[in-house]
């Protein structure tokens, strides 16, 4: 029995919709807006800047949007807002690890929870053109071309989590599974990660 | 169904075994040391060299050890003994891909049988402890440090795939699933790949 999930994904890949398949499935606790918005009380950050820096790329916002009421909270103890904001996730995640049984998404959790046993790290990917036209079925269109969209989005994750973890984000040895769910359908993607947390 | 699966694997990860169970619990066809003979017998190289060069750096070795008989055969066209050894390996896997269902392991199959809808290509890899400790307990010690054996074996199919296929090595998004054999156990990484094959 794997007690945690962590799920890492490229954007539009399903990821999120296959790790709250799973976590209903097995009766486990979700976390991805809701923590977004503990980190988001815990620091006075704005969630929109939890949101948006806590997965992507450091250090590039000012700090004019990063809080919610003005003015700098003394207890950032000379820290970027990044790494501040980096240092809450990580303590909210090692925290709910702890509590109860739980699959998060992104974040880093898979390089945060590392060493314990009782994980079950996944990736989910897809290919580029099953990617574009989910997100614009999903998101709506926008000003930008859905490939763009994803290059950008990829990008900045990678990039966050790169510098955070000194990983390499996408590479298969830093999770226990990885899974195209354009190949193999969410509905299996899910139903693997199931049977594995069971299992194990 | 899925016709062809096409296993990559790191050293040690146990990628070949699971590939022999996956082929004999689906009845499929298997190539690994037979993909060496036949290419051997084809092109005249030294069963040692396809087994060795066919997968690892290109173009280091000279051709004193590269023909199983004398001399150089006239069907080479100018190309180097690597590029010579890479066509015909990619012949061989392109044939053999549509005579019957086969199980193929290594030799960049899942770029050289991109764009087939009938393949699944898979991934092996392992934590460097359990791999070392599984090369030392199946092929013995060396005078080289077990770490340093993975690191120089992994390095040079690294540097094979990404100069024929153009792609990078262990990024999940080149496979349709990536298993971590020592985190799942060959036996459940093999039943997964077999329903997976069955059922998609």
């Amino acid at each position: 029995m794997k007690r945690i999930i962590t799920i890492s994904r490229q954007f539009g890949s399903g990821g999120r919709s296959i790790a709250k398949e799973v976590a209903a499935a097995l009766g486990y606790k979700y976390y991805d807006e809701e923590l977004v918005r503990s980190v988001a009380e815990e620091t006075g950050f704005a969630e929109k800047f939890v949101a948006e820096e806590g997965e992507y790329a450091p250090g590039k916002s000012g700090l004019s949007y990063a809080f919610s009421s003005p003015g700098i909270p003394g207890v950032m103890n000379g820290l970027s807002a990044s790494d501040f904001l980096w240092n809450s996730q990580r303590d909210f995640i090692l925290k709910v690890a702890d509590e109860s049984p739980c699959v998060i998404v992104g974040r880093c959790a898979d390089a945060i929870l590392s060493g314990r046993d009782d994980t079950l790290n996944v990736f989910i990917h897809a290919d580029d053109e099953y990617r574009a036209q989910r997100i614009v079925r999903l998101y709506g269109e926008s000003d930008k071309q859905p490939m763009k969209r994803l290059e950008e989005k990829d990008k900045k994750r990678k990039v966050n989590y790169n510098h955070f973890t000194g990983r390499k984000w996408g590479e298969a040895r830093n999770y226990d599974i990885a899974l195209n769910s354009a190949k193999l359908g969410e509905k299996n993607c899910a139903a693997i990660i199931v049977s594995l947390a069971k299992n194990l």
